[in-house]
């Protein structure tokens, strides 16, 4: 049982790291694939107090030094899913499950731009883990739809057990047809159904009957990531120490909305973990 | 007019005054003495994601040189206090007085520990600007409390127009009676006066016969500051945007409450600052 778990990667999760490790807490960060994109890509930052005119790419790899200062590692897995169990919580990073008595989220700006049908098929057809869900579509069709390489290695483990793969990348690739594979062009519209499955999906080049759709975002949709976590305009809701509506799960830096600075969410990363801090407190009172 | 006047010389303030430079807004700093005592005091600091392993004297020196490169400069100026004038604020800092459109206050830790009788007779023989208050008090008796070497100037200046003045330094200092002027020792309790006005000055040693009483104190009480600011556990009250609730007036750092942190307090005044220039457009808008 960890006292928390971190998921995301970026300059929020990476100052909650400092402050759990200085309080000697027992915790991991989960930080998904190396896709810190928007501040990877600046060109030039000048207002992250204490570190002038560096490039994006020149700020993460100081910030990162420093978590290897503190020997804090960053996991590579992603969180799909978090189960609120009471009194911890449960999280799923496709093979892996963890236990953790409180949450940190550092997701980055929130995506929530889901397609029509997909909320609504989620769980009947609609995925976002191949490697979780792709045993049940054994022998089926299933389509991918990826921002990222990462929907290459699901489609190699799907393509194994499927009887048909169509795959939809929605970034630059060579990627190619083989065996059962296809890959599509366009841009996903929508999830279609019979109300109890997916039957298709939709594209700017037509329709594609599959019996699943796995949607491989660079960032997870929030609202998928735990029942009840209250939104607000789009963006996780939470108070000035960075609680969410969930009690014991903290969050903080761009998916609390903007905005969308680096120090904003070193500061939240900051607040977060030692509001998590004092939560770990109260409740071992309570233990007593 | 200014666009923006930032009251405070700590992590908060420099933060702040980075995000309104590169928005080329119109601003100042009054930054008070060089007294930003618990971080220049911190031994170590490594929660401060991207600089390791520093002394706050040294992480104060690197964001220091930080901005004169962006070639910002702090005035060493006090503010005392903030006349909201509808539709924008008149600062007064001892000799001068500036006019600005939005106010950050950004003064560090909040004190609100006035003493018995200090709020009843503000303005009626206690004040905190001897240079602003002293000539109305021409041959007549006065007390300065002090927290640190500024109450030395405000003596030497008294000292020339007042009958008599007693010293009662909170702070170690070889400053000794001469001429007019009696320096005492032990701690202030309260202040006394007669409904109308101050008649002496309470002490761990004594009662002293004064006209008024001047308190110089590193911070202000905030709630002295500007009327109508609204307080909450003794700090000033925010929202997420850094919004007081007074319209235009804005805070960051350790006056909005813990945790006393920097990155706390660097990302509050990148989030003010912003929220500042928000304000600026909404209302140019409004005068189009």
């Amino acid at each position: 049982m960890f006292d928390s778990v971190i998921i995301g990667g970026g300059p929020a999760a990476m100052s909650a790291a400092l402050n759990l490790k200085i309080r000697n807490k027992n915790f991991i960060i989960l930080a998904g694939g190396d896709k810190v994109t928007g501040l990877s890509k600046a060109p030039n930052v000048e207002n992250y107090l204490g570190i002038n005119n560096v490039s994006g790419q020149e700020l993460l790899s100081v910030f990162d030094k420093h978590l290897k200062e503190m020997e804090i590692e960053k996991k590579k897995e992603m969180a799909y899913n978090i189960l609120n169990m009471g009194d911890y919580f449960m999280i799923n990073a496709g093979n892996n499950f963890y236990d953790a008595k409180t949450i940190i989220i550092a997701t980055g700006k929130a995506k929530n731009k889901m397609i029509e049908g997909e909320e609504e098929y989620l769980g009947k057809g609609v995925g976002y883990c191949a490697t979780c869900d792709g045993p049940l579509y054994r022998n089926k069709v299933v389509t991918i739809v990826s921002e990222n390489e990462e929907g290459e290695e699901e489609v190699k483990f799907l393509s194994e057990i499927c009887s048909k793969v169509y795959y939809l990348p929605l970034y630059e690739t060579d990627f190619s047809c083989r065996g059962n594979l296809t890959v599509l062009e366009g841009k996903p519209i929508s999830v279609i159904g019979n109300g109890n499955k997916v039957t298709s999906l939709s594209t700017s080049e037509g329709n594609i009957d599959t019996d699943a759709v796995f949607f491989i975002r660079n960032v997870l949709p929030v609202n998928q990531l735990l029942e009840g976590l209250e939104l607000e305009d789009g963006s996780i809701k939470v108070d000035r120490t960075m609680a969410t509506s969930v009690s014991g799960v903290y969050a903080c830096g761009d998916c609390t909305g903007k905005p969308f600075q680096i120090a904003k969410a070193v500061g939240e990363g900051n607040i977060a973990a030692l509001s998590v801090v004092k939560y770990l407190d109260k409740n071992a009172e309570v233990e007593l």
